[in-house]
Order: C-alpha cells, then sequence, then structure tokens
C-alpha cells in the first residue's frame, strides 16, 4: 500500500521469507500504509555495500523511517511497530512473555523449521544439505511440542489475545509443511493457525 | 545475596553459562537482592518434570518470581528486570535497539561462539564433533565483525551508554577464546570489554 503524499515506512524484504512476512501481517493489523522493496537474497542483494549499511549482518528484513534511521532483526520490528497498539500489551509481565517467545521462535523454532524450509524450498534440497536437513527435524518437532502444549491451554501465546507473539510464531509454523514438518499430529496449533487466519485484516503470505 | 526476610526472585542457571550470567550481571549492576539455584545441565537437571514444568523447552536460565510465575529466554528476562531502570531506556526506538541487538546476539553471536565454547568446555571437543565445532569459526568471526564495526563508533551497542544489550553481548564475547575465537583482531571489541568490566557493580563470571 503506497501512498505518495505522505512520508512513510519502507520495508526491505522478501514476502516469502517467514522473517519478512511477519512485518507484513503486521502492518496488515495495524492498517499502516508503507513501501515494500524487494530484495533477493539469492542473487546477493542483501549484500551489497548499500544493504549492509542499513543491516551489517546482510539479513532480511530491514525498517527504514521517514528520516532514513534503519532497524534490523524482525522482531525488533515487531516490538517497534506494535508499541502502544492493542498487538503488544502495556503490561511489563505480558510484554515480557511476549518476548519470551520471540525468543523461543529465533533460538528453538526459526533455525529449524526456517532453515529446512529453505534448504527444500529455495535451494530445492540438494544431495549435499540433505544430512542437514534431516537434523532439522529432532529440534523442530521439540519446538511443535512446546507450542502444541501452550496451544491447548491458550487460544493465543500471551494475554489471551492476539500479539506480536502470535504473529511471530504464526509465520514459520504456517508453511512449516515446506520444511518437511507435518502438522498432522499437533490438533491444537491447527486450530491457533486457523484462529489467526480468520481474524480481520489477515494477510496471507502470498503464493510463489 | 540471600535476605530471608523478604520474598524474593530466585533464578534458576548455571553460573559459567553465558546466558544465566547475563542475569546474575544485572542484577549485580541493580544490586537486587536474589537466589541463585544451580542447574547442572550435563545431569540432566533441566529435563526433569519439575524444570519442564519452569521451561518447557528445558533450557537455563529460568526466572521465578516470589509469587510462583516463571519467565524463561535470557533477554526476556533482562528486559523484565531492567525496565524502568537506567539499563534499559525508555526511548521507544532506543528500547528496540536493544531488542535489535539481543536478537542478533541470539541468532547470529550466541550459535556460533556459545555452541563452540560448549563443546569444547563442556564436552572437551570430542572428535565426533569436531567439524562442528570447525563449522562455527566463519559465522563466529562473522558476528564479531559486525560488534567491532559497531564499537569501533560507539563506546557501548545503544544511545551512548551501558544498557542490557551489552550485557547479553559481554556475557559470551568475554570468554570467546574458550570457543577458539581470538580476539586478537577487534580491537574495539576488546576495549569495550575492560570498558564493561571496569564499571561499577561489575560481577566477572566466577572460575571454573
Amino acid at each position: 500500500m503506497t501512498n505518495r503524499n505522505a512520508p512513510q515506512l519502507r520495508v526491505y524484504g522478501d514476502l516469502l521469507s517467514g522473517n519478512c512476512y511477519k512485518i507484513a501481517l503486521l502492518l496488515s493489523h495495524l492498517d499502516t500504509p508503507y513501501e515494500w522493496v524487494h530484495i533477493d537474497i539469492l542473487t546477493g542483494a542483501s549484500h551489497t555495500p548499500a544493504f549492509l549499511a542499513r543491516n551489517p549482518i546482510g539479513k532480511i528484513p530491514v525498517l527504514e523511517l521517514p528520516d532514513g534511521r534503519n532497524l534490523f532483526e524482525s522482531n525488533a520490528i515487531l516490538n517497534f511497530l506494535a508499541d502502544g497498539t492493542a498487538l503488544l500489551p502495556s503490561d511489563p509481565w505480558l510484554r515480557a512473555l511476549v518476548l519470551q517467545w520471540q525468543f523461543f521462535e529465533q533460538y528453538s523454532h526459526e533455525p529449524y523449521i526456517a532453515t529446512a524450509r529453505y534448504i527444500a524450498k529455495y535451494l530445492g534440497l540438494p544431495e549435499s544439505r540433505r544430512a542437514e536437513y534431516q537434523a532439522k527435524q529432532t529440534g523442530g518437532h521439540a519446538a511443535l511440542g512446546v507450542m502444541e502444549t501452550q496451544l491447548s491451554r491458550h487460544d493465543f501465546f500471551v494475554g489471551e489475545r492476539f500479539t506480536i507473539a502470535d504473529i511471530s510464531l504464526y509465520a514459520y509454523t504456517q508453511v512449516a509443511d515446506e520444511g518437511g514438518f507435518s502438522l498432522d499430529g499437533y490438533p491444537a496449533i491447527r486450530r491457533w493457525l486457523a484462529r489467526v487466519a480468520a481474524l480481520p485484516r489477515h494477510m496471507p503470505m502470498p503464493a510463489d
């Protein structure tokens, strides 16, 4: 969504990347206009000097403010954009729980489920990375097991309502099958995925 | 530090783990009393049913409040404990930058530097994990390079003052040599390590 009359947010990313899709999903819920700049990591677009000046680790997404400041790390961007809205509680304990689930996502979920998906979907599961792909299964199912337990007791991860903790975990869980993770054994996760997708202003990840 | 007269915070962890040491270092700066409960991950103490009820992913540290609520993920704990203190800015942009560096730490630093240290120091660098240990070098030096650039321009990571972003990155960087990472090529990091260690109320990681 672009409004040329107002200075606006710019997001550098790839909508098929869960980490980038998180930002688009939040901005859809917030009904905030933004400009999306597509970055193709497979052609090195995240490692040009211009991009590395925005994010020295060369990863997407990056948020650019109208005044030119840049912020990287998807979950830091979510916290910044959602601050003061219904999608990030103001209560300190609930905010801590949001962060708890977001750090869980980045350490115990994304490196297994997103990386397996990347190897399969982006790289075409080359023989040279098949062992690594297989090795991701145990950690990915451990993360899904933790999510299943939480979601069998609660409709959402924090405070019994939809927050950016759900957005963080939704992004790659909804495409876990593309990394070889069947959700057949996780009925609470499947109900939660449907609950999130049915919310007003939900934006699905685009097809390829 | 234990004050038996007041309900107090309890931390479950191992002070030789950087993720746990972060919490002790922050509590030292805040001069907050707490009880430390040692958890030996090598003997399975983080996977007992009692511990998994505190943290279903079976990792340390865990913070327990006087009323029995539990919080896991080291950086979520830091944000909760530092909220409202000088170690976590109140400005939304600076808070976002703190989170940016903390997510960088958990995704791009800890999995290389802390894991290499774990394989070498805790497991004794067994032959079966030597290839994995070697493979951590590239990512670890990439993270150190990003830190070096930032610290060559700034005394601390965020807002020109000591914050929990520094605590998060200090914990494993100060023992990077134990993971096989020499800091000889990182003069700005070495000056920053000395700057942090010289702060009032600094608590070094204990010797073995």
